[in-house]
């Protein structure tokens, strides 16, 4: 993504630290100290914050960490719960391997990714969500029926996802190759990139479950 | 499909038998005696025949099996070839599952699946080519490297697909979701229905090659 420069972003994290950890590479945050009991559900790459904003007034019964890796992004996301408090989410600034030493395995019940970076080069391609190196850190991560949700506008990105999640081993519980053909607008969470390129063209989704580690890979 | 009757269609087949084949249920015919050493590839529903008829024409050193279970569809398919001889051709007017019979297991270089008949509700999903009983046929016709090739505008069928290999245990060759825009059209192989349906949204299209038959499997 392209980032334009935000003022006062770093200052504006700094004076919230109710709302928002950072997790700076290579730290330690007990970030379990920061959530209650409720089903936990994990966004990452929250970008600018419209899809937990609207999801966590949605479902007050769950917990919702938004993860986002630049602070010139998720302080759009801060100020959205600055106007609008939540008891029920924790926006969280760090790159999403950090979560592997953050959070408990086994610990969540649904993440979300939402139209990530494309990364469109093959050299890239380990930096893309869905890379088996971060599906790996997702499997850890869900408990054992634990969904994971993907939605992109990027054809390509979403055909490497099908091949890549095939061959890492899931569960489709869904693939949807038109959401909004599919369902009725009002009845769907949307980004605030969803808003922007449904018009354009269709948007792809798919959840799935993962299946156990297997004997093969660990030989890997 | 909807079929139009068409007249004298079983006294033209029956007049060609150096052409086209009717295995009737239950039948055993030597299809093999019929087919040269060339590698063999096979369409399943393969309705009028542009399809097997261009690909024929630019595959000299390949052998085509034409399958469909219409003798009203097939003799259209028939027609083309009475028209322009091949001598790598022959018409099978068949059920699919016919050829478990009367074909060798691992003796297919190629299966191609092209805008199959969606079966759109779920009590006749059995008869979807992309169900589970199909893909089992399938994988035991292929040579062990073998591809299945499916190509279909129907968005609902491509999602039933997706789903129902990754459960069978595939390997994803390719998985195109736009394949009009994602390749120069003359260099595609087009059917008559996809000339038609291309105008009116995405053709999907999938590679894939079959893992072997799993211990867990054979004890369902």
């Amino acid at each position: 993504m392209r980032l334009r420069k935000v003022k006062h972003a770093e200052k504006t994290i700094k004076t919230h630290p109710d709302k928002i950890v950072e997790i700076p590479r290579g730290a330690k945050v007990d970030l379990h100290s920061r959530i209650d009991n409720r089903p936990l559900d994990l966004e990452i790459g929250a970008g600018k914050g419209q899809f937990i904003h609207n999801l966590s007034a949605a479902y007050p019964e769950r917990f919702f960490l938004a993860v986002e890796r630049y602070d010139s992004v998720i302080v759009r996301a801060l100020e959205k719960f600055i106007e609008e408090p939540r008891d029920n989410v924790l926006l969280v600034q760090a790159d999403a391997q950090m979560l592997k030493e953050n959070l408990e395995p086994g610990s969540v019940d649904t993440i979300y990714l939402n139209f990530s970076d494309p990364w469109p080069k093959v050299r890239h391609a380990k930096r893309r969500l869905t890379h088996p190196g971060f599906l790996k850190l997702y499997r850890s991560l869900l408990k054992p029926e634990g969904v994971l949700e993907f939605k992109t506008d990027n054809r390509n990105l979403f055909e490497y996802t099908l091949e890549t999640m095939n061959d890492f081993g899931v569960d489709f519980k869904e693939i949807c190759l038109d959401l909004h053909k599919a369902y009725d607008k009002d009845t769907l969470f949307m980004t605030e990139f969803e808003e922007r390129f449904s018009k354009e063209g269709p948007i792809y989704k798919l959840t799935a479950t993962f299946k156990e580690e297997t004997k093969h890979e660990e030989n890997l």
